[in-house]
């Protein structure tokens, strides 16, 4: 091992990200030193050693993964990423001539425009994996990244051409490991024997409130071997050998996931602060950072030092390495596009994440159909043929398969499994928070994942789905049972706020397509949106199929709202607006009122956010700004309606929780029925 | 063992709760039969031989609790209430002279205005401990009744009058233990040592899609012991002895909870859909029932048969020995109620739902302070004020409490903790969820608990805040750092959207304070009210506590929303609506108007539920119909303010997420400022 000045060039590097941590959170006089300086030999360990990563190709697909779960200790992510040389990259994903991440960002650390955000922020800078900050989404969406480098590796490699075989390793802390979250992703990977992944939990028995053992005092390991994982204990974080030693078992250990609990002292090295939770979430303060300097032989009035050789040191090690490693794979790549043409054409597809040309010629189109099919129904159908088209959208339920209909039902779609890691169907058990986790680390890696589970259950994955928005991950939820509509189960698994609780999350796009067609309509708008998450919302019970001879298309739904039947008048009496299941009762509702001589229009709204972004023109072409008689239907809450009914306007709705009867008397019960919106109607006239 | 027509009458209790569930399911032709066809044997055992319950008093606080945590299986439930002749009681929780569930109730099993809901709803009939379906939340809320039967015994059982012992029983399903929220839970409980919370496991090996290995396989025993719990096997649910003997045995754990794995068969008995998912979610049909009743030894024509002598046995077993207990109990609580009148006196309070007389003459009052406080502050200092007056008042942070100042600092507050079960102050862990369904299950117990995180990590326990709306559970959520407000910690732990997630939920009341003086306001009207939760939404920042001598008095916040300044005018011009950290920019932006002689008005609208039920009068007073000029400013999205701005109103608050940066760029950054605030009246005018 060289030396400068005296001091090993490895003990060197890690001081270096341990004080350009200390001053980057006293500069922004704001975040958490403590982390970084306990586990900085940890993440040197890592990605000097053992990663295989190319810092001049941040986004080789075959890249090992490090996720930083405890995403406080961001300043640990930017301080390796600074060293390491990672490059930048545009939106394509192409190199550009300058760092990842500057000394200046590094200087910059919480600043408005600076990629070092307070916690890493997915697409701010190249090497930051994902966002991360609420608590277990770095672990469970690791999960999700594991299983993509194994469904790579059966789908598309061959013999004579391993292409996929990386490994993710994350960083986590005591509350990634008692987040529900966390444990249930846990229990996903050690089912599923992900050998390829690695987690490494910073055991350093302080919380914000204090010690662990004021509210942790679980065998951590124990749990985990229930788990079904392979665990590694590693009593010093500052021990080089023992680390690398862990890293090499893991490498080793082929079926099953491993934990590796590794002893450490939050804040290292400060002679006051260490070991407390003083050192956790507020700068160090200047003295104490003096003295840990001292503590540490570093000079004690330099801030933002990276001593000679540090780059170099890392490029020497994890840059050469990766180097190597990828030009050998990009070699073989060469090949593998020679000898499997399609496949590779597939693969540089989906990399670029697109579609394959016409994948959307083979959508279903229902014939016009009084008594109809649910809308989880037609969803089924919808989704199986985009399936056969796009071989890399793959997804499952939280054990809600055959009601959700996601089940894949094509020759060679296969289950994922331990056994059989080429499987387009997986099974995520009865966790939903680790599904939509899970989905996020299948969507980063290139997939086109969804998710199901009943529309009530969103509530338990809405961390999940808010950082699928946060990182403009295109997953797809499947969510049934969207109402009172699905009956007798009653007010638990009743959704009435939960249109309104996912239509708030910015990026997130809600869709509830009000017949058969719609819902083709909306897989051919959610599959060609790359860069944003969908909800789709259906029904369990049967909705007639419009006649859309008589109708509007359905590829209105592109649009988001759309006029699905106009009066004869130039301008209409009143306007109904319906979504999902009570579209029908507009369309019954204008049949009556047309009897009667009113001139209505009935306006389908499937996915406001996206009306919302087409233009004044079609807006008021929609919904004209004089027709002030309007009349929302939605079996959910009114919130969020009063933007398209006006201060005139009247809703018919829900504004309590639901009840346990057959979906026909909850309607008449709650008063959402033909005659509702009928008489609404004639009230604003 | 006594027999009838020479069956042991045992046996045909069981297979009375099997039949009745069978029955049901087929009579509404919805349900789920397969569960309680297998626990009726382990549902038999817990209440014939270990439950401490008097039917006859099924309120009776020192009551054990049963809760079905696989709430799908509610036929087990209602069977078993029906059989064991539990009473209804009235509002007020006095017995009524009628059982609590009806043959004719079970007959009407998933109907309209029948108790047996499709899952149980607590407060459809008594017995019914909690509402349960969303898996995870039993046994989550389970542990909070374990934690208040520890609380209460420490703080009012005296030498000579132990009045608190009482256990909790869970009947429980893979679900539940696949949720992450379970896993919380059990961590949570093992960490206290919980010894008289028993979770009996259902282990079927069925889930919705298939045998459990599909996608659970983990070593749940070994799990659980990680966690520190005591473990005991049953290998067969029939085996009445072994279950006895496994009952024993969590009754004489006293320093650990107990999990009783169970190995059932799910739909037991019935020829051709046992062991199968077939027996999970559907009517068996009437040929199958026909053929299970053949196996069980039943009159194959007979439906909902209850045989001479089964409710009998349940008097004899479950009823007598409730009877003598609570005789017991009542006579050792008269001198109980001598001996310590004081403390007799409070259990009474609390068991009547009310507060101390006079506890909120305490709340503090702030002096007008242009510098101020957070709202995160001046809750702290009210919150204990409330505390001091009410000792029943208890609760904690998600690992939070210094942020969000949710710590009892007075004297003999304490900290519960395994040594310590009569401590005030909670430890929850980074376990939002749990935190959560814990303060359920304290609430249902009698208690007034608060649990405090993040607001953006409401997102983390939605299911359970659901839980306390649907059940009119008075848990108090303290959800501090609520907007772009929070600064350099950046988008994900910016709430944006989470005002109208929140405010979307039935039966929850949102409050946002926008001074220190509405802050205790809040907790007036907040504790005050027994039979819904609250959220109450704090500032990290400093708000400036207003000149309440210039402006309305902060008792205002009683109406939900009321008007803080007024012009002098008759009547406004334009409207300015604000609620937490915006209503003084509101402030700040009617000086600027009036230096501009514009007639403003400026409206505080901390909490829009309680506006919202005032009478029409009020309202109108408030928010006068003619003034239609009118701008609503908040820190978070739009959605639901169009109800109060009307079609012309205009908004200033946030459409995207947040950024990393000091606080004060933020808002500026995002156009959230007095300027925008001016402007927009002004182009109203």
């Amino acid at each position: 091992m060289p030396t400068i000045s005296g001091i090993r060039i490895d003990s060197l590097a890690i001081n270096t990200i341990r004080t350009l941590s200390m001053d980057a959170v006293q500069k922004a006089n704001s975040g958490h030193p403590g982390t970084p300086m306990a586990l900085a030999p940890v993440t040197y360990a890592v990605w000097q050693h053992a990663l295989r990563y190319d810092p001049s190709h941040p986004m080789w697909p075959a890249r090992d993964r490090f996720v930083l779960s405890c995403g406080h200790a961001s300043m640990l992510l930017y301080s390796i990423l600074h060293l390491a040389g990672v490059q930048a990259v545009d939106n394509s994903g192409h190199e550009l001539d300058r760092p990842s991440i500057s000394l200046d960002d590094i200087k910059n650390f919480r600043q408005l425009h600076s990629p070092c955000a307070g916690h890493p922020e997915h697409g701010e800078a190249a090497g930051i994996e994902m966002t991360t900050g609420p608590l277990g989404q770095g672990v469970a969406t690791s999960v999700g990244m594991a299983m993509a480098a194994k469904w790579f590796a059966a789908r598309y490699d061959r013999p004579g051409f391993e292409l996929f075989d990386y490994d993710v390793y994350v960083l986590c802390s005591d509350g990634d490991l008692m987040e529900g979250v966390g444990c249930e992703a846990a229990s996903v990977a050690g089912h599923l024997k992900l050998s390829n992944l690695c987690w490494i939990y910073d055991d350093n028995r302080i919380t914000i409130e204090g010690r662990t053992d004021l509210a942790f005092s679980e065998d951590v390991a124990k749990r985990f071997e229930g788990l079904g994982w392979n665990t590694i204990r590693v009593d010093d974080a500052n021990d080089l050998g023992a680390l690398q030693a862990a890293l090499q078992s893991f490498r080793q250990c082929t079926d099953r996931p491993t934990l590796i609990v590794v002893r450490s002292i939050i804040g290292y090295g400060a002679p006051n602060k260490a070991d407390s939770h003083d050192a956790h979430g507020a700068p160090l303060g200047e003295e104490e950072i003096r003295l840990t300097k001292r503590a540490y032989g570093w000079p004690e009035d330099e801030h933002f030092l990276v001593p000679d050789g540090v780059r170099e040191h890392f490029a020497e090690g994890v840059g050469q390495r990766g180097r190597q490693l990828r030009a050998a794979w990009c070699e073989r790549f060469s090949q593998y596009e020679q000898a499997h043409p399609e496949l590779a054409a597939q693969l540089k597809t989906l990399w670029a994440r697109k579609l394959p040309d016409g994948w959307d010629t083979s959508l279903p189109e229902f014939p016009a159909d009084g008594k109809g099919l649910a809308s989880r129904v037609s969803s089924g159908q919808a989704l199986n043929a985009a399936a056969r088209s796009i071989p890399w959208l793959i997804g499952g339920s939280a054990d809600l398969a055959p009601s959700n209909n996601t089940m894949l039902k094509f020759d060679d779609a296969g289950h994922f499994g331990a056994g059989n890691y080429g499987g387009r169907n997986l099974h995520f058990g009865v966790r939903e928070h680790s599904m939509a986790s899970i989905c996020n680390g299948l969507a980063l890696s290139g997939l086109r994942p969804y998710g199901g589970t009943f529309f009530v259950f969103t509530d338990y994955m809405r961390p999940a789905m808010r950082l699928s928005a946060l990182m403009h991950q295109p997953v797809l939820y499947v969510l049934t049972h969207d109402s009172i509509g699905l009956g007798e189960d009653g007010p638990t698994h009743q959704p009435v706020e939960h249109l309104a609780a996912c239509r708030s999350i910015p990026n997130l796009l809600v869709f509830r397509p009000g017949d058969a067609n719609e819902v083709s309509e909306c897989y051919r708008a959610i599959l060609a949106i790359n860069d944003r998450p969908s909800a789709l919302v259906l029904t369990r019970q049967n909705l007639p199929t419009l006649d859309r001879a008589k109708f509007s298309p359905a590829s209105g739904v592109a649009g988001g709202g759309y006029v699905l039947i106009d009066t004869e008048h130039a301008t209409p009496q009143v306007i109904l607006i319906g979504t999902g299941s009570e579209l029908e009762l507009c369309v019954a509702a204008w049949r009556r009122l047309a009897d009667e001589h009113i001139a209505a229009r009935v306006v389908s709204m499937p996915c406001c956010e996206l009306f919302d972004e087409q233009d004044q023109v079609y807006r008021d072409r929609v919904l004209p700004p004089d027709v002030t008689a309007r009349v929302a239907v939605e079996a959910g809450i009114r919130q969020g309606w009063d933007r398209y009914i006006g201060t005139r306007g009247l809703f018919v709705g829900m504004d309590s929780f639901g009840a346990s009867a057959p979906y026909q008397q909850l309607y008449k019960q709650f008063g959402i029925t033909v005659d509702a919106v009928v008489k609404a109607a004639k009230s604003l006239l």
